[in-house]
């Protein structure tokens, strides 16, 4: 019989116990757990990125996988801890925008400011309030180790999700960090920095235009064309920038045997823009 | 039937390939186990560290868990490799005082000074003498790999604990770092810094007054009254530096938004001193 | 039943979620997978790196473990993706010298400059080129992901290798980084740099010479003697640099309680010549 997964999106970061004792507290419940990090990495309390990554990241694992996903500014305050069953996963987290990138992959359109929305056909959602399956005592500064956890262990044993609390119609809504069009312009940001230093940008490869005149700017510099990988310097500037649409469908920005953010001391959140060169 | 658990916990760090070298040695014996850290990130050496961390930790843990745990400055030397139960996990490490937090649940009152100390009731341990259990040939600095991590092994084979060398009724004590009481002071110090910079100190929860004039100081600084939470401000100081009872138990000293450490230009070993408020 | 066993080893970092990604990817292909990071700090692109490491490190798994060897710099130009088979370990992996140093433990002698060769006699290789056991759409950026990882769980579900792509004699071949020795001298260099600071060399502990003069030199340091641990200073310098042959069976250069690699300001390449001291 094959372990039933959770995986975990978090940003504990890897210095401390944290995730260490969640597993714990996971297997301690179902010790037939298989348990994987998608990151821990995520930048200290940034939700708005924790909802990205999850986005374009969950789908990489099998559809019958329980989430956890903690990036809780707001733990031991208002915010609901809510479960979100989709599709493609099942996620445990808290109702601060977290899990908006997930629910727009359902969305006809998106909501432009942040606030609760109803959930789309096919999603169902409970607002966690049934304390015999969390953990106790229950710290006010750590619910991913005495909610989430715990809560999503028990689901991998089987309980119903209606025994976890009350049903819930809506979310709490963070607008996904989407590029801008205007005329020719798509105007979008850098989501963040991967560990070569490459910049990777919330804009879609399906969204460029596919002409060789393509010209991506960033910080005063311009790419015209994109490359097909980071050693194809067909497109390469001066300076040995390119762009490309990396493994993960996002316009990205890196340089050949070398870090992108270093050379243009750039980092999460500095615009890009795409356009056509006139040159 | 369930995969037993072995859990690490050692000062490797995340760098090098010993810890996927372990779990492979621990695989080669038997291969279904599951694996999981605690942490690799004991400051390289600090055996209180180590110690303190196992002691508060361990507990989230299944109790049929065995701990291999690796703080070794010793290796190579005079210090014995050892084998310790109690009824909430199983042991294997060196006996250089690694085990104090753990042991030191079980005492009635703690020694004042390091050295051998008799085995509180319902604790055995063993001195790892049968080569047998081990992996050959044994480094003169690669314990983890080459003792520890296959008596972990072979123990999770069912293999008995008298096989695995002579019973011991003592083992070496490290005072575990506890804070001080004199009149309405509590002297404590910062045990480490996480990732976030907040300083956790060794001071636990239940031993401060619950009163609202309580002050915590650390280098000059004062915080009068404990947040709930770390966005709770209804006791931050002018600088946005907080005192709390985090997840873990103990008090700990935070900054909104930001890094406690830097701030204060504090770490490890810090005095923390808490009080009654004159103010 | 045991569930079989995935070793990742990559220069992918631990700070995005890329390691979480081909796990996912494992397990939607076969969930019943183990999955164990040997590492994923290969410094990146470090081909000759990522050769020695493989090499010494891979014989800690059982024979039965198949291998992801994940450091590309030539991701999608002309470089094979390959399948090698060996008595100890199956490899997944570019065909750029990554598996060199495991071959050349079949190898007679080796070859002193790169490009393909002949395997050795208990070898087989097949150049991956069925789509049918990728993931899709391919990226050009991460086979990673959709090449590598998809082909190893396949094989762990017991797809014939044959089935995999066209059997193949050669495979590219990159000079493993070995020692000179020069009338009594031996000249090798630093391999890496692990995470206490400590020297790693290229040179086996069995090429040195057995006696009490030996002498190692480094940045126009001198040691004489060999330790036998991190804490024995019979033949310590008046720095505190120590030289030993640690558990990894190679020469290395320490300092106790300190970084050897910030004393020395030396790193990765560093000469390290071994002689007989004159004095």
């Amino acid at each position: 019989m094959t372990s039933p997964l959770v995986v975990f999106t978090t940003d504990f970061g890897l210095s401390d116990p944290y995730v260490g004792v969640i597993k714990g507290v996971a297997l301690s419940i179902n010790p037939n757990l298989r348990l994987i990090d998608l990151t821990h990495q995520i930048s200290p309390q940034n939700v708005a990125q924790g909802s990205f990554l999850l986005d374009f990241n969950h789908r990489y694992f099998p559809k019958e996988a329980i989430h956890v996903a903690v990036v809780d500014p707001g733990v031991g305050t208002g915010r609901r801890p809510v479960f979100l069953s989709t599709p493609w996963g099942r996620f445990v987290g808290p109702d601060n925008g977290l899990l908006s990138g997930v629910i727009s992959d359902y969305l006809d359109s998106e909501p432009e400011t942040a606030g609760p929305i109803n959930l789309p056909t096919g999603l169902t959602a409970v607002h966690l309030t049934n304390p015999d399956y969390w953990r106790h005592p229950v710290s006010h500064t750590f619910h991913g180790r005495d909610v989430f956890t715990p809560v999503a262990a028990h689901l991998s044993l089987g309980v119903a999700t209606k025994e976890l609390g009350e049903s819930l119609d809506n979310l709490f809504y963070l607008p996904v960090l989407k590029p801008a069009k205007n005329g020719g312009t798509i105007t979008g940001q850098v989501i963040y920095q991967d560990t070569y230093g490459n910049l990777v940008t919330n804009i879609p490869a399906e969204s460029l235009p596919q002409l060789e005149l393509i010209e991506v700017r960033i910080k005063g510099r311009s790419i015209v064309g994109l490359s097909r990988t980071f050693n194809d310097d067909t497109y390469a500037t001066d300076t040995g920038l390119i762009a490309l649409t990396a493994s993960h469908g996002y316009l990205e920005i890196a340089l050949a045997n070398g870090s992108a953010a270093d050379m243009l001391s750039a980092g999460e959140g500095e615009v890009v823009q795409v356009g056509i060169s006139s040159g």
